[in-house]
């Protein structure tokens, strides 16, 4: 290998994800000059602090804090420090010069992809990202490679690993929700504060890298549909179970018939009742899957581990071998393809059919009152079950819907909260 | 789009996967042309026979037997022939002339892919089979693109459609092989001739890509150890059922350790006794899958349709937008990557654990004699099991073993049908 095909490589970033990076570069990386036909040299990391606690693979003369330095000197820009700031200055600054940019930040690009393929376009620069959707799982090569014969119907994600492992816990153990968080946190799959998590943000942006790959348009975070599981209970999980169910936190990308009759796109994350006949269900602990239904193709499932520092970092390194490549070679990564600009459904024209759970004042005729709001909405009933509670004053109902839109959902919702002397919502699921 | 990003396409062949490019080529173009920055036309379909019924939508003044001249006259050759003779003659011709050729021939791959790969190398000259293997399930991509980042240990595949609908079938309806195959038979899930399905040969060429693919080491059908179903019965089925298992027809590429110490490939296409901990043991009908295992990454599994003629379309279709691209803005199908060159153990070194049915004849003693005969082929006993037959003369022993060789096996099985007085082999399975 000549030394002009050396490719240098910045690492921003040095955490879970980061020092897997550098294991691996250091452990197969005859295996990715081989396969990259190049030569790669880690050039320098950036990091936060210097002192911090490493691993002792981690060579601490490779370390700075100065990252834009880190950047200038780099041929491919690894950034997994995530969140937006200063990844995004980083990132832009690397973009700008034309240079490659590997990255697992979901966040950024579900918020500022445009800018950032916009200066890839400009720059001639490229961009990578398989590790921000699903971790381990090529789907991101999948849509925007695999799949590009095909017309795509739906597809349909468990994206979140913190919340499919609380939510397998409901399910298999029967624990209530707080305690499958706590104990979610005690194994490291939670962080201290779960919000990105547990109010369905983080899914909430891999929703929108999947919905504007899968339908060749540009959708953002903003666009997406969000409802978390915190909300959920051991009463909702149990019910499920016994119609044969599970809830899933499903990140769900559709192409529906739009109100002027032509396609649009619904860009939903909220939790879904799925039955057995859905390979979805048996999607378990912390593992991430996607579906893809499409014309062709029929169901697709892409399954693999959504997270943790190694599962991530083959991701990265997969797409670091592509990025040398093209580096020395020719060629660049995929440019952003949204050519078929479909409009995205207002989220309040969103439809699914509703499982709303009450928990009622348990007297005569609760039910014809609670069903009478519903109709007076305009919304068609599915079914009306009433069971009791531990509390003997109370009950619970189960209203479920037929297909109706978000938005009527949430006015009901809205007049059901302001009568409280009739009932409470207990839990809001899509069936 | 300006005539210069014309590209011509020229299809051989126009069967049930044929026709369906033909189908989709027609209602998707703007979609593939737009993903591709390419303009497509279709040019010529070379055929065996011009009055054959085809679908209507099938523009018959594009129907030629001239094969010569619709290679000659495109940029993109799309083989659908299957099998060796003409298509190998074609393909070689496309290639010489620096084009590209989209295929989903496995048999032609397993057999040929050095010579294939060559050309390629040597005219500038693309080659892409993403429907050679499983259909619709972008496997090829995923080892070719998504997983260079990683170091691949274990490729099992769920290959081949037929196989699978019979063992499912055996399996959940209790029937016998000869009643699955026929019913398979009459729902044109099985040829007339049922042979490169059943005897595991059509599994064996896929299973040689997979290991080429996954080892960067050149894997041809001739290193892969075959055995097909035919020999399976349904006690064989129920047996595994009351194990709590199933029964599936395994492609295994396997990274083991040889007998100097260093990496070497073990490929095998066996029945193998799947419990319901590995993510295959669900997978039934005709649907693939293809589980991976690797360093980094851990657990991978991409699930879809292996055959049909729409599913297989949508995997050709996708390498035609990737080759149109290539054609008219530069680069071109990932070379084939060999630089491994892992040796592959000899078909009587590969390791695995058999178990193996027996008729035997039911008096005293026969236990003792077969655990003897084992024991004096150094294989390590892990478990013996009699039970009755419908012939009450005769019983069933199941021996179970620990790792040890195929060598090993073939001449234990030798010796015992040699015994015919003492037992017949009624199956081997490996665990």
């Amino acid at each position: 290998m000549t030394s002009n095909n050396c490719v240098r490589i910045g690492l921003l970033g040095c955490g879970t994800v980061g020092s897997q990076v550098v294991r691996l570069l250091q452990q197969s990386r005859c295996d990715y000059e081989a396969r990259s036909a190049t030569c790669l040299t880690l050039q320098g990391i950036a990091v936060s602090r210097l002192d911090a606690q490493r691993p002792a693979w981690v060579d601490t003369s490779l370390l700075t804090t100065d990252a834009n330095k880190v950047v200038d000197e780099a041929d491919v820009v690894i950034e997994l420090i995530g969140g937006i700031d200063p990844a995004h200055e980083l990132v832009v600054r690397a973009l700008t010069q034309g240079k490659t940019v590997v990255t697992g930040n979901k966040a950024l690009l579900a918020s500022h992809g445009k800018e950032l393929f916009e200066l890839c376009a400009n720059h001639n620069a490229s961009l990578y990202y398989e590790a921000a959707v699903a971790g381990a799982v090529p789907v991101v090569y999948g849509l925007r490679e695999s799949l590009t014969g095909d017309r795509i119907n739906c597809v349909q994600g468990i994206v979140n690993g913190t919340t499919n492992y609380i939510l397998d816990k409901m399910d298999t153990q029967g624990w209530s929700y707080e305690k499958a968080l706590s104990v979610a946190q005690e194994l490291g799959f939670a962080e201290a504060d779960p919000t990105a998590d547990v109010d369905g943000l983080d899914a909430g942006a891999k929703c929108a890298l999947l919905a504007s790959l899968a339908f060749h348009s540009r959708v953002t975070m903003e666009d997406v549909s969000i409802q978390g599981i915190s909300h959920l209970s051991a009463k909702d999980m149990k019910d499920a179970k016994d119609a044969g169910c599970t809830i899933k936190l499903i990140a769900e990308a559709k192409r529906i018939r739009g109100a002027d009759g032509k396609d649009a796109i619904s860009a939903v994350v909220a939790p879904m009742l799925i039955g057995p006949d859905n390979p979805l269900f048996s999607v378990g602990g912390a593992f991430n899957a996607i579906l893809i239904d499409s014309d062709a193709a029929g169901r697709l499932m892409f399954y693999g581990q959504g997270a943790g520092g190694a599962p991530t970092a083959s991701a990265v390194l997969s797409d670091v071998v592509a990025a040398a490549f093209h580096c020395k070679h020719g060629g660049h990564a995929p440019r952003e393809s949204t050519y078929a600009s479909l409009p995205i459904v207002d989220k309040e024209h969103a439809q699914a059919a509703f499982r709303i759970r009450l928990s009622v004042h348990d007297e005569i005729g609760v039910l014809h009152r609670i069903a009478g709001i519903v109709a007076q909405h305009g919304i068609s009933i599915s079914g009306l079950q009433q069971s009791g509670s531990e509390d003997e004053n109370r009950a619970h109902v189960v209203v479920t819907t037929h297909v109706t839109t978000q938005g009527q959902i949430d006015t009901l919702l809205n007049e059901l909260r302001s009568t409280p002397e009739l009932c409470t919502v207990a839990s809001v699921i899509r069936q």
